[in-house]
């Protein structure tokens, strides 16, 4: 019944495979969301297996911040000179799984690029935007993140001080960070790798405030990569984990920019200063709820990866001698090991299905708001909050139970785990901090 | 009341200091242990200011694996070089606390010759063995670890496989590795910086068994720091944390040694192979309840610097305006942050306290033991395991908390969050992995 049983293995492990009662295969299938993806996935991972250029020339633990990075960019080059082998109309399913295989846990300097920067641009520009952008971006010429939180201001938007003040004497916005907290920070691939980035700033026109608006931004020269008059950025540093992408800063001394780098697509700037306000539009709501069901998939997967680690430890680990001279048993075999490893293995399954159907319901809630009708849409962001909180908080402790389950190797990087929890744990905080989430579902559980 | 107050802070956390109720610098002396000791800390730590050597080129996260272990290499030389600035017979107290001013919390090459190979050739050696190696180790001509655990043996100290077997013909022992598992393994120092280790082996001498003995052996030649003859050694690498301190392995491949090797102070093999078993001892026991009491007071240390982080982050951190127009709201003032952080600045000084408790009641039990009363032995085993397990556990989730307290800013590692809980959390493994201590606490309650 299991695919992974193969001679030359550990005894301990084969014995343990041949007590199993399911189809391993109908079970990877079930995961991957069918036969079809599954065998596209096994194509997509021989691929990456045969290509050279995709190999660590050292484990990257061994490396230093600046080789790393370096690393990271040669092989994100190869990974984009080569995306005619998976489907790019589906980057969520086929690209995501590519770039887990060919860049792992760490990301890379491109992240922001392929996740925030050509969405962005997809759908904020005006047509002429459009022309003149998504081709360079979808070429790499130009390379570029999205830059909205500062180094003062993260869940409150609407205290964003970086300010973009239109100039209608030379149909220009003149970009400003007028305090050190109005720095742009911890946008990814800006500190070393981005040329260009969208900018969040509060538009002024006319005198007028009309609050955070999106702008594209040249921020280095394209040939010496060197930052441009007035800007000052750099690297934020190494973090918890993702240490492949290069976390920048950016600050902007009365910058200039043409009028056309206000992202157009819904307000407008026009040259003598007027300001075009967007039609109401409630239709960005649901893209979070999408981000947030891609998520939830992603810590399941996470918190599996632990609990396959600890699993096949615990087949293989024997320590102590319960009847003497039987020898030592396996350590899977201890109730206490049953109890901290097994429950995680079970949330990684029950957190797959709860992101299934939240993709349902999101669904089924974008095609109701095509005809108007909301009525779900508060519940679809409610569950949605709740979710990725229980769910990213439970993984981050399941993962931690699982390194320890392993003793003191789950302490060394080759075991994995650290390098899966600090990845994972990042999950708490972003796309919405946890606690602030859960006050939101509970404001709703108490107005419902 | 607040001795920290400075003109020129952030005036947020100037007016929260203000509003101290307590005097800081009785605090700070009760937490040290009295104000005798508070000063002589402070004497250290402007000695450690002052000397240019110990600062770091550049901040050890930005180095590589190699880089980081040459950088600690270089500083512990530096550090020893300088030990009249403490008084050494109070190694846990000002020997403790200058090492973690100069070295940090990544440790170093030297950690387990301090901790644990002086501390050995001091309890273990009969008079001839210490004159001949306890001069040699503290002046660092010999550097050496204690290398007991093995690749397969953790906990299971009558299961390690490495042999000493005595072969009176030329009245040495030969040691061995017989399989993959038996590979010594995790020893602090030994990847890179050991020349020296106290080895753990299965002791066989006419042929019986005799089991787990102490040997001291050479491992690298004094010159060219080669592995000698027959032995195979290096670095396991990086870990989760800890990664100033090069753990490493070593296989043993019939490596002959001579027969006063054996540390000789109560069991000995005679030159005929005559084996002379140790007198019946218990005092043993007590060391490892003093080593965790220290190390109770470590954790909480850990716990106190995250709730220290967080709180004065809170202070400063403004986010969200609840009364329109009033400006943003210092986040210590949200009861979600205070339920947050406080519990764990509250958990800091409990866990202080327990640390003292516990070490009052080793003193206790130690005098007891001289008169033969082993009465409170059981007690003080059973309540040191308990709340090193407790005490760590809690350590681990209270850092987290703290640094997710902290938004986005908590991931990066200048928060010094990832280096705290990389550090900490190693405490729920090491002396005593927390879910074996917290059986045998049962166990003891059931009989009780």
């Amino acid at each position: 019944m299991s695919r992974w049983i193969q001679s030359g293995d550990n005894q301990d492990l084969t014995n343990e495979r041949k007590k199993g009662t399911f189809d391993t295969e109908r079970m990877s299938a079930w995961i991957y969301g069918g036969q079809d993806v599954l065998n596209r996935r096994r194509e997509i991972l021989n691929f990456v297996k045969s290509v050279k250029d995709f190999n660590d020339p050292v484990p990257i633990e061994f490396m230093s911040r600046e080789e790393r990075v370096m690393n990271s960019a040669r092989k994100v080059v190869s990974m984009t000179d080569n995306t005619d082998q998976i489907d790019g109309s589906d980057f969520f399913g086929e690209g995501m799984y590519y770039q887990a295989l060919t860049m792992g846990r760490d990301l890379h300097a491109m992240s922001l690029h392929y996740v925030m920067f050509l969405p962005t641009l997809q759908g904020q520009t005006d047509d002429d935007q459009l022309d003149e952008w998504l081709g360079k971006a979808i070429s790499r010429a130009v390379v570029g993140t999205y830059a909205q939180t500062e180094l003062g201001h993260g869940t409150n938007l609407s205290k964003l001080e970086t300010t973009a003040t239109y100039d209608p004497k030379t149909e220009e916005f003149v970009l400003h960070s007028p305090t050190i907290t109005a720095a742009k920070w911890w946008p990814g691939g800006l500190g070393k790798s981005s040329n260009h980035a969208v900018v969040v700033a509060q538009l002024y026109t006319k005198g007028e405030h009309k609050g955070p608006h999106p702008f594209i931004v040249q921020l280095r020269d394209e040939n010496t990569h060197m930052p441009l008059k007035g800007i000052r950025m750099g690297d934020i540093g190494p973090k918890l984990g993702i240490n492949g992408n290069d976390n920048g800063f950016t600050l902007f001394n009365q910058v200039r920019i043409p009028r056309k780098s206000l992202l157009m697509r819904y307000a407008k700037v026009e040259p003598d200063g007027t300001y075009v306000a967007p039609p109401h539009s409630k239709l960005g709501y649901g893209t979070m709820v999408f981000v947030r069901s891609i998520m939830i998939k992603d810590q399941a997967t996470q918190l599996g990866a632990a609990a396959t680690i600890a699993t096949r430890y615990s087949a293989v680990r024997r320590q102590g001698e319960i009847t003497p001279g039987a020898g030592e048993v396996q350590i899977l075999d201890y109730q206490t090991q049953q109890n901290r490893v097994f429950p995680q293995l079970a949330r990684a399954f029950a957190f797959l299905s709860a992101a299934s159907e939240i993709r349902e319901l999101y669904l089924t809630v974008t095609e109701q708001l095509t005809h108007g009708n909301t009525e779900l849409l508060a519940e679809l962001h409610v569950l949605s909050s709740g979710l990725k909180s229980i769910v990213s908080w439970d993984t981050a402790q399941g993962i931690e139970q699982c390194r320890l389950s392993c003793g003191g190797h789950g302490y060394s990087q080759a075991s994995g785990f650290p390098e899966i929890y600090g990845y994972a744990v990042g999950g708490c905080t972003y796309e919405g901090e946890n606690l602030v989430m859960l006050l939101q579902v509970a404001r709703y559980v108490n107005i419902f």
